[in-house]
């Protein structure tokens, strides 16, 4: 279906009961999926107007310009919406080439490791650290 | 934070309030993303046993697995978990190159179109349709 006809782009996107909408950030570059975060009306349209990935914090709740504090601010390339309006994919370009707070290129570093054929016993942190969590954000905070 | 010690792998995923919790489709080959869908620990458990994307379908309210009714089958070759826990990447192989109920390779295929430097006006489908839905399904349905 094509939204052509809805005169504000915001209001084509399937916001959750909590007004929120699950996006996605993939670099740009490498292909790799970094993280999954939340995204209000307002996080989406500065993300648009910004050019940059402006995220809603549920833990914090309030907007959340990803590397404010650490740096790691995430350019936008480019912006999808997907069939069903529910979901978001940015196409970034990663600043330190780190996207996890833990240091690490990608937040999905954990992958399940098999104690039999189809059960997964545990799942284990495959990939390395780039930087320190302490590195990152100091200790003096 | 290592999850080794967790007993249960299903545990250490942070399920929402519905006992939820995204999952992302990435192909294997291309890199690019092709839909975001939900598990339960149903859906995730039978993904890793059966080695393919199996999700549960908030719409249908039951577990879906993807292909059940296109043959469009994701095949999993690698899982990933979060750092927080709270979101799934899934590297698959697409059967048949489509993801999309739409007969389009990825669900994100809207792309915003500005009328002004720091508004969207409206998303424009920016993909092509490979096969068409009703040669997918079938009009008999």
């Amino acid at each position: 279906m094509n939204t052509r006809s809805t005169q504000d782009w915001l209001d084509a996107v399937a916001w959750n009961d909590e007004g929120l909408v699950p996006a996605i950030a993939q670099d740009h570059g490498h292909g790799r999926v970094l993280m999954l975060a939340w995204m209000n009306r307002e996080a989406l349209s500065l993300t648009l107007s910004e050019g940059r990935a402006v995220y809603y914090s549920r833990s914090r709740q309030r907007i959340w310009r990803k590397g404010e504090e650490s740096g790691h601010v995430q350019k936008l390339i480019q912006l999808r919406l997907d069939c069903d309006g529910d979901a978001l994919l940015l196409e970034v370009e990663q600043i330190g080439g780190i996207a996890c707070h833990t240091g690490r290129a990608s937040c999905f570093y954990r992958a399940p490791v098999a104690a039999s054929a189809d059960h997964a016993a545990y799942w284990q942190d495959v990939d390395a650290v780039i930087q320190s969590e302490e590195s990152i954000y100091g200790s003096a905070e």
